[in-house]
């Protein structure tokens, strides 16, 4: 046995207890008659000392070789430290070491292992396994292993079962780009890596199994140079003889539960929007609800006047800024230069400070009178001290500008608070997407989201305006899960396939195994996936879902873990098989 | 709502309660006068029933219409049943149904959707979710459930930590073909899939997780045509500072609590075997220890008489088998030609009746008197009523030979018993193995296995003959888990790839990642990893593991789930997922 206790565990009530400890060396003051050494592992720090006075010398010099992150072992007696240290959990005692063993040396490692380190993003992606030992990263990995827990449990005890669905599967494409994987012992053969077990979880509700969940890999074969995941895991759930509403209501109590057992939070009925109002209120079908600085539309106050401007624009919109009066020229002035980057894309800003006296002054004054703003500060909300900032243009582009510039501003003004929770329910999607590349319409969800009772037949007709039982869960401004209540009889799936550019053949090619599947008694069903990570990240008061990832990949798509000078061919694989294998 | 309950929930106090039931139509009779149909879901069996004095016209005319494997949803009121059916939960009642929608018909299933169905396997297999919808594989698959998430939550209670590790990684071959996945976003860029997280769990050690786990798949490209998964389940475990004994007591510990909490059965302190032993007793390094039948060698008694066969074997061996004196001539002829088949591959078998008087019979009489045959019961264990068989020949083929003539006289004599559970733990295990064909040895557990300590010097002279820390966990004559020791130092593992034959060269390119991380301070580990499916299927007593797997391969390696009529090739994906993409 290496150790009796582990490094965060011993109290002032094990005081003159004989015990062993291993760990890392994080740290070592050396005062010439006295050596402190701090033992780290997982579960804390404990003070170790070597004192001249009931140290014996061989042992002192022993200990004087010690170097950061050495492993080591050490057995001595549980005294009562001098000066206690009130901030880690065994700050009352320390080890005075009778015995001490170097398990493995260690060289120094290129970065400091401390909560502040001075490392770089590459360096620590590098010696991944240095960063890891870190107290901010591994406690990320410990909280998403408690969230994954709590889902499993959470929806065990509702009666959810979780299948695991093959990996190496028959491709069933869904949007994005497949991963295929070549046989090579059986020539000729090949798989593809699931995008999701979509048909498989449809499959299992024609199966009977009623509720099924399975916290799951994903693969998608996209352009790496984005910032996107090959791989990312989902918390995928389906349900059969359920409306949206017993789906609303299930994973509404998932994550009541989980805001509940991993932040403490308690949140009482989530509110919903329709998809429509989300991108009229906030441009955006993922809003984030923390905060207001919804969008007023004031065409019909700002238009008809002599402004060419707003006259031309299919869209005039804007938001109250609070406090924003205060903003000085310059800093508005900066405001306007942020909107006109190339990622933001508008041409420029028009604003109108609201007056502590009840006056306006706007950018626009030459048109438009103190009437006129006061509308606009009606529209938008806005209260005395703040700002109205306004964009004009054409609607789906200016909605998107003024929803960025709403983020920003509201990060600026602190309205994101990673400790406050605002979900949400954006219900009443479009079914369908128009690409205006190529003035394709393609599913907005994919090809198996049944279309809302009685719209079909709009798909002929109006099919930008068909809605679907289309539902996504969004958290603090991200969409953190998404679903909705399928096709489930070969018919409507036929047509759906049709509008989606798929002739009958080859509809029959790559969807029959799930229309045939429809015609053997398929129940009414749906579900939800949730993007693990992303969840995971936002509960954990995080932007980025990097430190979550155990070995995240970095940009270039090397997996950085495993450093290969470059990758194998077929040959050099199967040469080194053969060699392992003897 | 399309249900106020589920099939599996009415009793006798819910008489004259209105309720809504949905499910699927398992069968109906039809009296004329009186309709009973079955309704059934993943919960249980409910009996509806629709007659004349109480249903009005239209709605009988309905219910006639309904076909097995109709999808329905039913309303109406909970009645005490006229004769009771004690062998369901919901016998007590039936439901007087009076409004009925059928949500989805059903074409005629291609097999009887029952406990014991009229479908052959391949028809099963292609309709795997209708074979789903039967109580012994739903069952399967919801007892597989069981298992996994019982795991989750002891393993949690241990302070393990679930950590996801990546699926698309840089190649690192573990004795098997590597399946590689070129990405076609990236040309020339391609991963493999992970034979298993072994150097991503080592990773995780020397960073400092201290107890990791993940039920992961793990991938390895095989011949399809032999019985084997190409992608299959593994508990993968991993510990610090860790010894042998550390490792089986946990791990006793996990096995203990699933056979009290899925099984109800309590088992103490697991016996603890030599691999030498298991292949001198068992001639198998997985011993079924349910039944006796240990090897007897008779090299001693049996060798230096006349009977060349026997002088000139390498091994001579025995087992009595009890009561097998009761075998006629031609039961035990039949046996002999048993061993004699290719897949067996004995030249002939040996044996020695044991009277009732005392007195032997054997089938070499001419060469052994009644004391040398007296010797062979006593070597072999033999009691009176007893049958001694034996073979000989070279040592390891005769012993490969006699572990399966016992295994299938025991299975003969029902000694197998599945709702019986012996587990032992094997140790001790060679470091090494000797290819014959090739006359190379290759890591008989993986490259990362440590040496025990002070034979590492052996491994010039005899490699056959270092041992290594090495475990596996038997049940039942299966191997369910193994694990190792690893070693955690630079120079070990680089004179151990040095021994499997790797030139520095291609040491570094290969493992150089490792070795390297060992530099930082890598504290001593080991771990395990269990077979999830296997050790599903002997929990839930199976012999197979097929019913346990949601959508399992068959032998020809095609998904028969989704049966498309020939793979894709890359540009036919393409194109599709430009369809799909709009």
């Amino acid at each position: 046995m290496y150790r009796t206790h582990n490094n965060g565990s011993l109290r002032a009530a094990d005081v003159n207890k004989e015990v062993t400890l291993a760990g890392w060396v994080q740290k070592s003051r050396d005062k010439g008659f006295i050596i402190w050494v701090d033992l780290r592992d997982r579960y804390g720090m404990t003070q170790l000392v070597f004192d001249q006075e009931r140290t014996d010398a061989a042992l002192m010099e022993e200990a004087r070789k010690l170097g950061r992150e050495f492993v080591i072992q050490v057995t001595g007696t549980v005294v009562e430290r001098d000066s206690k240290n009130p901030n880690i959990a065994t700050g009352d005692i320390e080890l005075l070491v009778s015995k001490l063993e170097i398990l493995n040396a260690s060289l120094t490692p290129p970065f400091t292992i401390e909560d502040e380190t001075d490392g770089g993003e590459d360096l620590r992606m590098k010696y991944r396994y240095l960063d890891i030992r870190r107290k901010p990263v591994r406690e990320s990995l410990i909280f998403r292993h408690r969230v994954a827990l709590e889902v499993r449990k959470y929806l065990s005890e509702q009666d959810f079962i979780e299948v695991e669905t093959p990996y190496l599967i028959k491709s069933t494409p869904e949007g994005a780009r497949d991963f295929v994987v070549p046989s090579r012992m059986n020539e000729g053969q090949f798989y593809a890596l699931p995008q999701s077990p979509q048909t498989f979880k449809q499959l299992l509700m024609v199966g009977g199994m009623d509720k099924y969940f399975q916290i799951v890999k994903c693969f998608r074969d996209e352009d790496l140079r984005a910032d996107r995941q090959p791989e990312f895991t989902q918390i995928d759930c389906e349900m059969a003889f359920v409306e949206q509403e017993d789906i609303l209501n299930i994973f509404e109590g998932l994550t009541r539960h989980l805001l509940k057992e991993v932040n403490g939070v308690e949140i009482e009925k989530f509110p919903r929007m329709l998809y429509d109002d989300a991108m009229r209120l906030y441009g955006n079908d993922k809003p984030d609800i923390r905060f207001g600085m919804k969008f007023g539309e004031l065409n019909e106050v700002a238009q008809h006047k002599d402004f060419g401007v707003f006259n031309n624009a299919e869209l005039v919109v804007g938001i109250a800024v609070p406090g924003g009066n205060s903003y000085t020229r310059k800093e508005i002035d900066k405001i306007i230069e942020w909107v006109k980057r190339p990622q933001v894309g508008a041409l420029g800003m028009v604003y109108s400070r609201c007056n502590d006296d009840g006056s306006f002054k706007s950018s626009v004054d030459k048109f438009y009178d103190q009437e006129d703003l006061a509308k606009w500060a009606e529209v938008t909300g806005a209260q005395k001290g703040d700002l109205v900032c306004i964009l004009s243009g054409e609607t789906n582009k200016v909605r998107a500008q003024m929803s960025a510039l709403r983020m920003e501003l509201a990060e600026r003004l602190g309205l994101r608070k990673p400790d406050e929770f605002a979900p949400l329910w954006v219900i009443d999607f479009p079914l369908l997407e128009l690409d205006e590349e190529t003035g394709h319409y393609h599913a907005m969800h994919h090809p198996f989201t049944s279309p809302k009772p009685g719209q079909i037949e709009l798909l002929d007709t109006k099919p930008g305006e068909v809605k679907a039982n289309a539902y996504d869960l969004v958290l603090n401004g991200n969409e953190i899960g998404g679903g909705s209540i399928r096709i489930h009889d070969k018919e409507t799936q036929a047509i759906m396939l049709r509008h989606l550019g798929f002739s009958e053949e080859e509809a029959k090619a790559q969807f029959g195994f799930l229309m045939d599947a429809f015609e053997y008694g398929a129940p009414p069903h749906g579900g939800l996936a949730f993007g693990l990570d992303r969840l995971v990240a936002i509960l954990g008061g995080q932007e980025t879902i990097r430190d979550f990832i155990a070995f995240p990949k970095n940009n270039s798509g090397r997996d950085v873990m495993i450093d290969a000078p470059a990758p194998l061919d077929n040959e050099q694989l199967q040469e080194l098989n053969l060699k392992l294998r003897g």
